[in-house]
């Protein structure tokens, strides 16, 4: 078979894999979002045969010899990315067996409905033989794709942040844990007294204001739509792009500022280069990139003291006086530090605490150094340590993630690599387009996001992260960016 | 191989076939429901992947080996009935190439959307294109299927409604229109003043009191969902039977006779056998039992003197005064034969004149009688002909349905066959219960769906059509009932 021929056809095999695995993650989307309850059994099965199939596709025994017969010294960037991707899919469906991946797939649709029960009901022991029976599975997983001398945590990391290591994101996360502490040292040394909100917030206000949000950050509604669910996440890409919400009447953040992490995430998603469309190279390029884009839009742009400024009144007009009294107010209350129970609540300051507290107990539970029974416990104690209050309810505690109901280990350390990333690049930004914060008070945040589409969403995965993080910021990431950030905001905020 | 090995080996592959058809049917529903707009090139290329997925199972080879070594002798009705839907579908596969099972994937999707602009403008030549496509794809197709000496027509038939054929259709149809036609032209002369609905009516209302319908005869929404769509339209089986509707606000019969309708198609795929669940016995049958069920809920006892009794003071209490005066006055308005445009809204005298148009026009086309550019005239003219009004525009004529567009040539006939076998189902309910519009008039139909449970939705697809109906009801299906039900309920009516 001669290169051309062969790479012909690994794209179009690519392609429709592709589009298979699109109709996989649209099975999840309508199993969180719209599915009935009876639906879930059924839904395992689909769940189960689609795993398999893709299994199939992926272990197709033609991708190795277009892989011999492909020449990469004659291709371009986006080219090699393709064969580099195809490689990396091609070995893990080869190296795992298609019995395993259907079982993974048909517990993680049983325990996901256990698991939500279980929140509902803040009862551990009604879900542990469901996640005992995932780490089971995942530890065997990554045994079976684990390379020689490679942890089996690594392996597993590596589907999600490719090129990185537990020991790399340990340095890295010590520093940052070491910054993070002293700057919460500094601000409970220093209390100032920030409102909270109080009252209740119409639900109607509450998905109106939303659908506002993500339409200021570039969202677009022709492609996509706005569902809600339990957990929000974002699903799909290019031009089927779903964000979903969750509303609380009693905090009316937790909706708007999911709206906007996803809506980042979808930004990234839809803004995509079409010309690579259904090659790998035109996909995100791993979660930590995909979370720098959500927390992004989420913390440096929509937790900024000129999105507040904007944000303010129109709260107002949505909910009428809420006991507020201006935008500096607003933007304290927004930007209030606490210890609080629920990673996706936290503020900037606890957030990686919380990650770093996951990362921590999946690795002993991938290492079989901690077992599945004594998980709560641990999770308590390391609360307790970390936050200074006991955890009160398992909901509030070891229950309030989806992930792991999904077999997803390796997954947390990359909401904090995100906001690594998403530190470094608003730096860059900001140094690139000078003020923007006058634009951003305005609510228009066309010309940071358009800096996002051309050095992030357009290339797409050519290059993988650290590289793409360099070629965008002119440097290699680090913590430094997002600290200088968060002292600076906080010290402000503090008056520290 | 032996027997035993081979039957299992053959049940467990069709098991995850049909978790695939049940991804396939979902696209689907997405794509009517909830897709975005954008989504529409993705969709034709997931859909066109799944298509080529289920056509690579279904032609597999080893079903072949395993249908020679089973013997039917040894297996119960089920498993005969298993392993005739096997071969059906196998021999199907195997005879269809995969790329034309994949273009036509491709093709309807994009043509759905095509229609769906061409009926909103009213514009046929933007139609055109795509239906020549899909008309010569289907064609392709049937002369890949059709047996020896066998038509096109009833090639692609036989998908729907297995074990009959267009000249057999045609025989019980002539029959169907002649006492049509002389019951249509007594009313005619012999004319009854009976009011129309006026005014507006709360889209909420209307929703509210169509879910109030569903679960009056029993849907269980705890295994479904009710969406609006252009189309309504039922999918899904089991424990996730999604039911669909529409509304206009100046006929509510619209959206609460088309719930009753698709939750006649709900109460079969929700009724079926578990015991048989994954297996082609436990399937519903063909199209026309399907739509015996649909028209049985919507016409035998939906458009009931009792039920419209039940139903007059709930739309009181929805909408307030009305300007119908009493029951009675809304049973006629709920009946009233007049001819209309459109076959969804049509009385029961009209509605199989709107099939048999569409019959006889699709088998021309399909015989290449009649070219695409001409179909808009001759609908016209044949309309005219048999409704004494000429088409005001295609939106009410040749545009009004989602079928063509969706290659569904052949399922039309099925329409007019679930009528004939509601009205032997009716007729043989009644002899069987007794009396049952006193509980009717009390909105219970409890009695009424548990027999159609125990005839005809329990046993799935373990006997053909013909054969269910006469096991059901004691005799063979004729036009004969419908025809006495027509005759007595217009005849009331209108005095006759």
């Amino acid at each position: 078979m001669n290169h051309a021929d062969a790479y012909a056809g690994l794209m179009a095999h690519l392609r429709q894999t592709a589009a298979l695995s699109g109709v996989a993650g649209l099975l999840n989307w309508d199993q969180e979002a719209v599915m009935p309850p009876g639906g879930a059994e059924q839904r395992a099965e689909q769940a189960g045969a689609m795993s398999a199939v893709l299994h199939e596709r992926r272990s197709d025994p033609r991708i190795a010899e277009w892989l011999d017969a492909i020449d990469p010294a004659s291709l371009d960037d986006a080219g090699r990315a393709n064969v580099r991707e195809a490689r990396r899919y091609h070995d893990h469906a080869v190296m795992i067996p298609k019995e395993l991946a259907e079982a993974t797939a048909k517990a993680t649709a049983r325990a996901h409905r256990l698991w939500a029960q279980a929140r509902a009901d803040d009862d551990v022991p009604a879900f542990l033989p469901a996640l005992t029976e995932i780490i089971g599975l995942v530890r065997e997983r990554a045994q079976f794709v684990a390379a020689d001398g490679q942890s089996s945590y690594d392996a597993l990391l590596d589907e999600f942040e490719p090129g990185t290591s537990a020991s790399e994101i340990s340095a890295i996360f010590a520093r940052l844990r070491a910054g993070l502490t002293e700057l919460r040292q500094r601000i409970a040394d220093k209390p100032r007294e920030i409102p909270t909100l109080t009252g209740s917030f119409a639900r109607a206000g509450q998905l109106a204001l939303a659908e506002e949000l993500a339409k200021r950050f570039g969202y677009d509604e022709q492609s996509g739509r706005i569902d809600l669910v339990v957990h929000p996440f974002c699903s799909g890409t290019r031009g089927d792009v779903r964000i979903t919400t969750r509303v609380d009447e009693a905090d009316p953040f937790n909706c708007l500022y999911s709206t906007v992490h996803e809506t980042g995430h979808a930004l990234y998603e839809q803004g995509l280069d079409p010309a690579l469309a259904w090659q790998p190279a035109g996909n995100h390029v791993s979660m930590g990139v995909h979370e720098s884009q959500s927390r992004f839009c989420e913390n440096q742009i929509g937790r900024s003291r000129a999105f507040c400024g904007w944000l303010y009144p129109r709260m107002v007009d949505a909910f009428g006086d809420f006991g507020i009294a201006d935008a500096d107010t607003f933007y304290a209350t927004v930007n209030r530090v606490a210890p609080g129970y629920i990673r996706t609540e936290a503020d900037e300051v606890h957030y990686n605490l919380h990650i770093m507290l996951r990362f921590e107990l999946e690795q002993a539970l991938i290492a079989g150094h901690l077992a599945p029974a004594d998980l709560e416990a641990a999770w308590n104690d390391r609360f307790a340590a970390d936050f200074g209050v006991a955890v009160d309810k398992p909901s509030n505690g070891v229950l309030q993630d989806v992930h792991w109901s999904a077999g997803l280990f390796g997954y947390f350390p990359t909401y904090t690599l995100g906001n690594i990333y998403a530190g470094c690049l608003d730096a860059a930004m900001r140094r690139d387009l000078g003020d923007v914060d006058t634009e951003i008070a305005g609510g228009d945040t066309t010309r940071p996001i358009a800096w996002m589409r051309e050095k992030i969403h357009r290339p797409g995965a050519i290059h993988l992260p650290v590289e793409l993080i360099t070629r965008a910021t002119g440097s290699a990431p680090t913590e430094q960016p997002l600290l200088d950030y968060l002292n600076a905001k906080f010290g402000a905020l503090y008056d520290l």
